[in-house]
């Protein structure tokens, strides 16, 4: 793995990681009046395009952070979905 | 442009944006209690590698995308820092 691609991971690492306690705050609390579902979908469409991108430009790092993360939106959307109407 | 810019120019477009507003909540609210330090600070210098990535690779949407977010992620630890005590 060359250098640019070490300094990629640990962006990948260090974004994707504060995500999750977002995450698991919503998985746990169930409460979703903070979150926005319009951004949340405008972020995830995003992170989608990042995704497409970093496979384009052939990007282990891209690659790999934007599919962690695009798992961590997905989920917020389905909870903010799930859990608002309770 | 070329045809990917354009895609990545779509995706730092809607990751930007969806930052936006959290940024203006806390600053009209003063709010931060729901924002954890620690994380704030990783996702700083998260945003600030891919900066570098984005520059080390002369990828103009991750250079415009990066340099916006890392602005929104310093004013809010800004915030965080600034409003915590009071």
């Amino acid at each position: 793995m060359n250098y640019i691609e070490i300094i990629g991971f640990s962006a990948a690492t260090l974004t994707t990681a504060a995500f999750l306690p977002q995450v698991y705050k919503t998985w746990k609390t169930k409460d979703v009046s903070g979150l926005s579902l319009p951004m949340l979908v405008m972020f995830f469409v995003g992170i989608f395009l990042w995704l497409v991108y970093g496979i384009y430009i052939k990007s282990p790092s891209m690659i790999s952070a934007n599919t962690i993360t695009i798992v961590s939106a997905f989920l917020l959307m389905y909870f903010k979905m799930k859990y608002e109407k309770r």
